[in-house]
């Protein structure tokens, strides 16, 4: 394909991709299709020759389409959002062009840069303490990450190692595999099953602490536990608070919680992964409250802020944390520009690089500052507002439209676009609801459990979801609802 | 911006992709920025109310491309390549729009499948042996990574795992931190510094093994450190062997290596992050001999296999190993096919679920295999070994242009894509060439250590790299050379 045929067949994607999602809610939200189907559908073997773009594209609708979810579809209400948008379609073609692979700030220097930049605006936005921000001379900062799961990995891998350092520090003889067997890292019993996979991976004890009636982990049940294992000769280093959990959209009381970790020294890192989002809105921010406590935060702009996966932008308060945690420096690293890097013109730190790379799992990184760039210059702060405000009305009138039907029960507290729901009555009769509508294809939901019950979760995930959506979801679940009583009381 | 804009600023978009990559030869590949350049061209913090597309795609010529280092710049001789093609960028424009996030069958089937099938596709094309691939009823299998880094670390993190289980199985009164304090892992001396940081992550020993004069790591190197950390009570459970080392493209001896590990029941995961894509071509196989000892095998076919960043393909021979070491089940991430997964049909493996989520770092991913899929099709085969080809024997072409002139030394022998070479002489007048050679802005090189000799690194990066771009180079580089070599011979 040489750069002519590109503009000609780039142009046909650009309305392809224009017509997908102008008319995604004709398409059925979720496939028909068994495990296995695709295999059969091409061929064995890669091509010996080229084969035409013709030939490819026309696959597109006969082999990848039958077997998509449709997570743009306003008849998704399954997981929790993931953002797209077209400007950060259109950063996202701009990034594939340039190519680069921002580990250093010599492979790249704008890419480094715009990202350091557009983490300070967006803590900005999010109202962050100053300590979290780069600015040209703070200590903490801000970087992209993949995923939430890796935030939640770099952070207590970075605990680990500030934990071990210290002990270290005041008892050089004391062997490093007996620091780490006696480490525990905490988490509520509601938080995300990466966090139990970080200690997994870090090598570490992991304790889980009960949530209360809400869901919410407050500072007394945290602090009864670090009694019991600094009892058992235990460590505490690491605790991953979540401000809207997965299952219910709960919060943690890191007011509570953060005085206690920066007593004891314990790392408090919060994971707001959906729930960060909506911090951009004044009403939401006293959510966040009590971030001042943390040593690092995380959320998912690729879930609820418009800007495509992969976007989780992490902030650290002392970035020489993470650094410590990761830093290898080879030769075919270094550059002139050493010093500086990410956070420039920095006399003041301990450090030798900045490079980004020195702050999480992989080395290469694509320039994704560029879709949130073309983001928030396109929909504005006021724009984003309106769209995290505009998710939230519509999960409130979903949470009306359940309280007024007496067969159903709010299971959570309805904070902002996810809906816990239930029919009165047992687990069994609310898994054979959701089957029931999962099969039905008209729309798609995932289940969660809460205190043992089986909860159905309606979350508010496209950008193009409307009042109508809402309304007919509701339609559609009541009457699948209305059949299954009916059955359950003619066939007990 | 609404749909019909985008069709119209999406083609804009097109075209402006398609004139960067057919002018990129006369930006300058390396910017003059100095750290810091960026954040004084931008607002310190994002707009209130949205901006308009002209407004932000003005932006990108005034505030972005003066700090891009030009990776596909045919001039651009630095790292390793990183690819980029046209097949490419139009699928990853089409992942961006169905914007799913395949954590799971269920989430988008097609994402899981097509990844699935497109391994198989790729392991056949390396010959790999039949184990390492999926097929309809293999134990084996392939994943996409984001990084080789990654794969360093989930084979590793795989490999604790099983170790551990397995000593446990003989002693299980044995405390997991006092086996976890006693294993140890491998790599070579050249081994990239991704293998000790995956180490320093897994909270285990790390040795480097000596390469040999030709930078590779013999059988023999390895039992002797073997036998000397056996004797002291250690416990060895993972090598990492490197095919195409970062500073001299040398290659491990795999098949003296590998006998050996499977003896000691030591996984041997192979690291060929550039070199990889190089086996598709039968001349270049050989190099790949002995994978059939190795547990896991890796490559990045977004350095040299025209697919764009970010895609490192991996395959294990038995995926349950992998889905050990992080299996998680929610209740969230369940669904209907859960037996099935990424290789369906599977009856007979003991995991109950083989969703991809299990294989990696983080729980999301983007739709990667697509673009797999897109350049595969309509490179064929063919074209994708003649782009090998074509950069290797540029690397030759550059190397017979080295060794004419006798001040010049090869350092290393040319096997691919890289050329390492240096003037005889001092380190000094070595970085003083190299530094002369990146000021001048009209090539990009970055250097390595070998034997503690100072050497400039010359790879064949860019798609569109001719030979007139190699020597051109050779020119410059020469000319640089009789500068500074009058300067010191007239003020030494």
């Amino acid at each position: 394909m040489d750069t002519a045929e590109f503009r000609r067949r780039g142009k046909e994607m650009v309305d392809y991709v224009a017509d997908y999602l102008e008319n995604i809610e004709k398409r059925q939200v979720y496939p028909d299709v068994e495990p296995g189907y695709l295999r059969s559908l091409i061929p064995e073997e890669a091509p010996e020759q080229p084969e035409t773009y013709e030939d490819v594209v026309k696959d597109i609708e006969r082999v990848v389409m039958p077997g998509i979810t449709h997570w743009h579809s306003p008849y998704f209400f399954a997981y929790f959002p993931t953002a797209n948008s077209f400007p950060a379609i259109l950063a996202d073609m701009l990034s594939g062009a340039i190519g680069c692979v921002g580990f250093s700030w010599a492979a790249s220097p704008a890419c480094t840069e715009l990202e350091t930049v557009m983490l300070d605006w967006l803590g900005k936005m999010l109202n962050l303490p100053e300590e979290f921000l780069a600015g040209t001379k703070g200590k903490g900062g801000g970087v992209i990450q993949g995923t939430a799961s890796e935030a939640t990995l770099v952070a207590l891998l970075a605990a680990r190692c500030r934990m071990v350092k210290r002990i270290l520090s005041d008892d050089p003889e004391r062997p490093e595999a007996d620091i780490i067997s006696k480490l525990v890292a905490y988490s509520s019993d509601q938080a995300h099953s990466s966090v139990e996979r970080a200690g997994l991976i870090g090598g570490v004890r992991m304790r889980k602490i009960p949530s209360d009636s809400k869901f919410s982990v407050r500072g007394e049940a945290l602090r009864k536990v670090l009694e019991e294992d600094k009892a058992a000769g235990l460590i505490p280093f690491y605790f991953c608070a979540t401000l809207g959990t997965t299952p219910s959209c709960a919060f943690d009381y890191i007011t509570e919680i953060g005085p206690i970790c920066n007593t004891e020294g314990i790392w408090m890192h919060i994971d707001a992964a959906y729930a960060g989002s909506a911090f951009i809105c004044p009403e939401f921010r006293p959510l966040l409250d009590g971030v001042e406590f943390a040593d690092s935060f995380n959320f998912n702009p690729h879930k609820w802020l418009l800007v495509n996966f992969d976007c989780s932008t992490m902030w650290v308060k002392n970035r020489t944390d993470i650094i410590a945690a990761f830093k290898m420096d080879p030769l075919y690293l270094k550059h002139d520009h050493q010093e500086s890097g990410i956070h420039t013109l920095h006399t003041h730190t301990h450090t030798h690089t900045h490079s980004i790379c020195h702050w999480q799992i992989p080395l290469g990184r694509r320039f994704r500052s560029l879709k949130i760039w073309f983001v928030f210059r396109m929909y504005g702060l006021r724009g984003l507002q309106d769209h995290i405000r505009k998710h939230v009305a519509l999960a409130k009138e979903f949470e009306a439209l359940v309280r007024v039907d007496e067969r159903f029960q709010i299971s959570a507290e309805v904070v902002l676009g996810l809906v816990c729901f239930r029919l009165k009555g047992s687990n069994d009769l609310n898994e054979a609801l959701l089957k029931r509508i999962n099969s039905a294809r008209r729309i798609h939901l995932v289940p969660c459990q809460l205190s043992g019950r089986f909860v159905l979760r309606f979350a508010v995930c496209a950008r193009t979801t409307e009042s109508r959506h809402v309304q007919e979801a509701w339609a559609h679940i009541t009457q699948l609802a209305t059949e299954l009583l009916r059955q359950v009381r003619d066939h007990p």
